[in-house]
């Protein structure tokens, strides 16, 4: 590939999404050029004011009577990421928790409805906390994990899958983008294979959500569950979403009989008796203030459009896979993620043997990567505010990195927190 | 009683508390006399620029960075409160979660620590989703639950439940404070009889904390969890905190396996091992913008001390105990708490037919208290910034309406939120 940077400041000229950057906290600071915001998207500039607003106007002068406010954020915010992002209905979506905690909720509940069924099916290279909280689920209650393997870097394989479905198969858990090489799943397919075996589909959207389309009723999909902190640009530990199928909604029940889940909840009544809607997956006081910063997030990507998003994604990440093959194959960077931008999120990952080294070289050029297990260097390119012409610097500053090979300078000493 | 306003104002004068009054916002505004800081604490002042610095700053500036702040939190700000306001030791108190999701995680695990015992023990009168959780819990895993029953006015009388205790029992969960009465309940007296009897205790400290001298460890206490966002002053659906003795956390497991609870949690390592200490029952992301406001109310709590802040408490509630028993009991408003103060903590409850009614009457004239079910008013005087005076117009609105008896002026159709 041959493509100077004049082309790239080319692309960002005609790209129609370009204003949207402008409308983010850091975007007028050209010397970093950050490319993790599929870890912890940025600042949205509307977001400080509605923060305040909450904090301010709503908790300090509103008091508790602000919670007449309040207690619809969880299935307003819901409805809107339904609305704008998921590809699903009203009632469908709630916010509130976290991936993990909705996670566990929603696959408890699952498995409880699939009785008789022992098995639940995860693969080998998902991200840890599903890995976990499906290990952790099967071991209390007697039933059985299967790990299916999934190339790292290609992704799963649904031939895989089909070979690991049976009918002692309860739930499978998926991500649709997988974390480390952003290997995109089919979500229709898969929800059929899996629905062909009578089990149910838990799919993780954490690395999806904002970043490639997702139809989840037109798939008919089961269950899903994802983080809005990513491409959502929702904040630090914001409140997490879950969706179940409306039809579905009846035959579950949460593990977790919380208040916020109760039919009529102030009536504070003797028994627990879940609410009618997605509103019985809700647990406890829902944190309101992440869920102002979410709403803000959620708008923004509704607004850019999931489908614009998703083709300037595949734009940035083809011209990194590309930058890669032509700069930095030849110096032992190799890609570690699906090559055809159809079967990929919108994060690129490289593997190199001083990956972990790599990571900090770059940080130390203004460029912000993540470093991933167990070799991995991830670029994720944010198409509401990244710019092409960072994506060609990022990929020159990496290239010049692995020619000069000074990396035994830096430590191979991991930090706690990568 | 005969205690006249000016004498309440000399209270105030007196109050070597006072000056934490204008620390709150909205403490300006002498029409608004708000008496449910026990259901939603005030918002300090300094909490806006608390939460600013971490969304412009630590999120807009710092962005992914910030993570190495900011993965202490829940520790940092747990081992804050367990010694300003728990008196628990460092490394035992993790704040994160909801109160509901981490009263599911101690109780599970709790459960699972006393094998062969198929009982949980709670109160008929504890706060629903304390109730909702030990049922469904219960229903999960083939256990019983026996509830005792409690004078919804005189709380807990022990020997009622030392008559529940057996070597069935697996864990007794109770509320240190009485949401509805503000009973207080003897947290050494009743751990000591639910360890006699070999059991573990999860208490509920939601209503006592801040309002309460709390000594978890001097009581050899095992299992606690609380909000947030009531005398701590944290914000609206702030994280919650948990408790575990430190001899207790190696023997308990969280039944959520979240990538924040185990060891090493960035080597993202293929089995789930639990951290060694309370970081083990951590589970997802934690709600960052949350717990830097939980951070500034705990502050603020330990800086007047607890000691101090339940002595204002207890004479606050003194004085509403007698006018309640002057102005309101011969109009039918009766006392619905401990009458001694030592015996509750730091609200008071007044039982009337028209209890609903009257809590809108008292909202449209300045006074805001709670309804709670079935036919209390709820009086919470938050003894960092209400002031005595406060308390005396208060009673003494309430008495007028039940002298002027135009109650049926209200809508007796109670609202959803309450």
């Amino acid at each position: 590939m041959h493509l100077d940077r004049a082309t790239a400041e080319a692309l960002d000229d005609a790209d129609e999404l370009a204003g949207f950057r402008e409308r983010f906290v850091g975007t007028d600071d050209d010397r970093l050029i950050y490319l993790d915001g599929n870890s912890l998207g940025r600042l949205p500039r509307e977001t400080p004011a509605a923060v305040a607003r909450v904090v301010e106007q709503q908790w300090g002068e509103g008091l508790v009577g602000s919670w007449s406010t309040w207690i619809g954020d969880a299935t307003r915010v819901g409805d809107q990421l339904a609305a704008g992002v998921l590809g699903a209905g009203p009632g469908e979506v709630l916010v509130g928790d976290s991936t993990t905690v909705n996670l566990y909720k929603l696959l408890v509940a699952g498995a409880k409805a699939r009785p008789g069924r022992d098995v639940l099916v995860c693969t080998a290279d998902d991200f840890p906390t599903d890995r976990y909280v499906v290990s952790g689920v099967a071991a209390d209650r007697g039933m059985t994990v299967r790990e299916i393997g999934a190339d790292i870097d290609a992704g799963l394989d649904p031939a895989v899958l089909a070979g690991a479905l049976d009918d002692r198969v309860a739930v499978v858990v998926l991500s649709l983008v997988a974390y480390r090489s952003g290997a995109l799943a089919d979500l229709a397919a898969i929800t059929r294979l899996v629905h062909d075996a009578g089990a149910l589909v838990l799919w993780d959207l954490s690395h999806a959500v904002g970043a490639v389309p997702i139809q989840l009723s037109a798939a008919g999909a089961d269950l899903a569950v994802g983080c809005t902190y990513k491409y959502l640009n929702g904040g630090p530990g914001a409140p997490a979403f879950l969706f179940v199928r409306r039809d579905l909604q009846e035959q579950l029940r949460s593990p977790i009989q919380g208040w916020f889940g109760q039919r009529d909840q102030f009536a504070m009544g003797p028994v627990y008796e879940p609410a009618d809607g997605i509103e019985r997956f809700g647990v406890g006081t829902p944190n309101v203030l992440g869920t102002a910063a979410v709403e803000v997030g959620a708008r923004l990507v509704a607004e850019a459009g999931v489908d614009r998003l998703a083709a300037k994604g595949r734009a940035m990440t083809d011209l990194i896979v590309g930058f890669g093959d032509a700069w930095l194959a030849p110096h032992g960077a190799v890609l570690a993620s699906p090559r055809q931008a159809a079967a990929r999120g919108s994060h690129v990952t490289f593997a190199h043997p001083q990956a972990w080294q790599l990571t900090q070289a770059l940080i130390e050029r203004g460029v912000v990567p993540d470093f991933r297990t167990p070799d991995r260097v991830r670029l994720g390119p944010a198409p509401l505010y990244t710019r092409f012409v960072e994506v060609w610097d990022a990929m020159d500053r990496f290239r010049g990195l692995l020619e000069e090979g000074q990396l035994e300078r830096y430590s191979a000493e991991r930090s706690r927190v990568t």
